[in-house]
């Protein structure tokens, strides 16, 4: 018995923080949803929610392969992105549109907000009885989406940071002090760990990392990077932006606070954590030489620098939403990325239920991060290689000394 | 009638901020003496002027050829640097040390301050008589030394720059609102100005550009990103971290000085610029998402982004200086790239004096700023290019409107 293709329009959008690789996954869904003859109409949504509330929608049908190829090797969110979760309003507005321009294949790109928004409108196409396919596409550089083994973007994320810390470790090798690198990730650690992957000889830094995952104090902060340094005379420093105290406050929060109540600046940018960490070590640590560096936006949009499988992954993971829902099996769900077992590394890309992706976050696992909770381990190394890809060949003068002449 | 040739040892060293092909200009230079037989040992010194002071040297003879190779990739100065400027005892010292090591070919490479250091260690070997070649190979990110067309670094930090600003420009695009970049360059606004080479399509960022040649007030800063905010619904923003006003007086520093005064915040790491500046048009302009990020370090250390031609010039550079200082026709000078008449581009390595390129620095010519003094010319681009080389391909959705449905 042939299985019964539900007919109709799609519609797919992006949202949340866009990533390098963001558009592999939508390039990989609507040139999946081609080969379907069931699915006539490829919509578009500009900046996620918002354009489907506003009813601002684009035919990706007409685009040339040609242009969505190029369009997939392009950073960040093509279609536009937004942060928006919909309100009891919104979800009653949503269904109506995707109603009126007869949806029936629906597809949200992004994080656990993103798998949220997903399911609250599958629950209320559900509710109304309307017949829909509705799919959360994977996607964070932080890397925290339960279910999945790993994330796409994090890995080109990753890579920018691994990059990052090769050179800045040389730079800080050259002329040598502390330097304090502030990486992204609020919760979960992974992107700041990363950095780890930059080291190539013994003495390599980063020296030190902190994680959201384990409690921060800046006493022991001050303690660990004097040690380093009266090894090293220097030390090389990845810190997340999320790392909080034993309470669960950030840091970055505490110390904004801090200065607020001294009423006069308002330190809101993203450079303020690192600074005034960097204040820290000056005043405690008695080292003059303290530079610190926010990578910010950087990390998630830089173009040139892409993971070869983070690329391919992505690709997969929008060409596997739309095998899902074509496929008669499953009417909704989020795809996740899972690692093959064996030596050599490959993955799937598995069905997952919507609600077990939105919302909550996943952490770095104890087995990744050290005793002292300043560094990661062996495991974490070997699980985050793969999903990085090659780095750029580190080269040292094997300086020979030479003999005091008298 | 042959040339009589100057025997004796060469010693090398790098100096001031590191950048993705000092090593170039090292390797370059050690592979053009090895061809040399007058030239016998080829020590290196370890941080500059700091290993001659302290007389840590290695021998340069003794790496490979492959590992040299390796490290010519690799980058960050790997003999380490140093910012140093002789005093007179030091200059007494360093003399002392030069004779005990019979150096007769010395190679300083680095910025304004290493040619002014090369010149000082050349008059002290002048005044005791003692025969020895003295050369500075040019080097800096800044792109700022005077007789050259542009200066080994410079390239693939501006590639850097270029790239960061094309993914940033698709970030801000995916979530409007203002985003203000801080580049590195005190005095010279080169590398800030290398953010326009990021521009594909005719709205695309940086919409505006800080450069430290034009005086900067917050009054026409504010009411520059609210006219292209009017425009865009958004507005991308390259600032040089050396802007300063009508007096010359640095903002970063008059900022600094400010927060000072009320007693508290020692600002001094690098985010602090970019973050009063998102301060002030939040303020003024009531623009709500307003972002800053310092790109720092990354801009002169990146592993992985260079520019091609900025390599080969690196490399050219050292060798030339080895190839003058053999010649018998010189006896001391810097190296300068001209860039060679003509719509290829082509570039020659000539020797000029030290005192030409010594202390002073040069900025961006009027041709390549336009009126308003918040962007570049076509000019600039056309003079940049070639430098940077090759970037990303950057694509976009033809986003063919859907028309509402009724």
């Amino acid at each position: 018995m042939a299985i019964e293709k539900l007919t109709g329009n799609m519609l797919i959008a992006q949202s949340g923080g866009p990533t390098v690789v963001i558009n592999q996954s939508l390039v990989g869904a609507v040139l999946e949803a081609k080969k379907h003859k069931e699915i006539k109409q490829i919509f578009g949504s500009l900046h996620g929610l918002k354009g489907i509330l506003e009813e601002n929608l684009c035919d990706l049908g007409k685009e040339t392969t040609a242009n969505l190829e190029l369009v997939a090797g392009t950073p960040s969110s093509a279609l536009g992105s937004v942060r928006k979760k919909p309100t009891p309003e919104d979800c009653v507005k949503v269904f109506q549109v995707l109603q009126k321009y007869n949806i029936r294949y629906f597809f949200y790109i992004g994080g656990n907000d993103s798998a949220e928004t997903t399911h609250i409108i599958n629950e209320e196409a559900q509710k109304h009885g309307y017949v829909m396919k509705c799919f959360h596409i994977c996607k964070t550089i932080d890397n925290d989406l339960r279910e999945n083994d790993h994330t796409p973007g994090f890995g080109s994320a990753a890579k920018f940071v691994a990059q990052a810390f090769m050179g800045d470790n040389l730079d800080n090798r050259a002329l040598p002090g502390v330097k304090i690198n502030v990486i992204m990730g609020r919760h979960a650690g992974f992107l700041t760990a990363a950095a780890a992957l930059a080291r190539v000889y013994p003495d390599d830094g980063p020296h030190l990392i902190y994680l959201p995952e384990r409690p921060f104090t800046l006493e022991q902060f001050v303690a660990d990077v004097q040690a380093v340094y009266a090894k090293y005379k220097r030390c090389l420093i990845a810190v997340s932006e999320g790392i909080s105290d034993e309470q669960g406050t950030a840091i970055a929060a505490k110390f904004i606070k801090e200065v607020d109540s001294h009423g006069n600046v308002q330190l809101s940018g993203s450079g303020a954590l690192g600074d005034l960490l960097a204040k820290e070590i000056k005043e405690k640590a008695q080292i003059s030489r303290v530079r610190a560096d926010t990578f910010g936006y950087l990390q998630r949009s830089f173009a040139g620098v892409v993971s070869v499988n983070d690329a391919k992954e992505a690709r997969l993971a929008g060409a596997a939403a739309v095998k899902f829902a074509t496929g008669g099996k499953f009417a909704n769900g989020s795809t996740a990325i899972k690692r093959k077992p064996g030596k050599k590394y490959a993955v799937t890309i598995e069905r997952t239920e919507l609600k077990n992706v939105a919302k909550e976050t996943r952490h770095m696992p104890d087995a990744f991060i050290n005793k002292a909770g300043n560094d990661v381990t062996p495991a974490f190394i070997a699980y985050a290689k793969p999903i990085v890809g090659e780095l750029p060949k580190i080269g040292r003068l094997k300086a020979a000394p030479v003999t005091k002449a008298r």
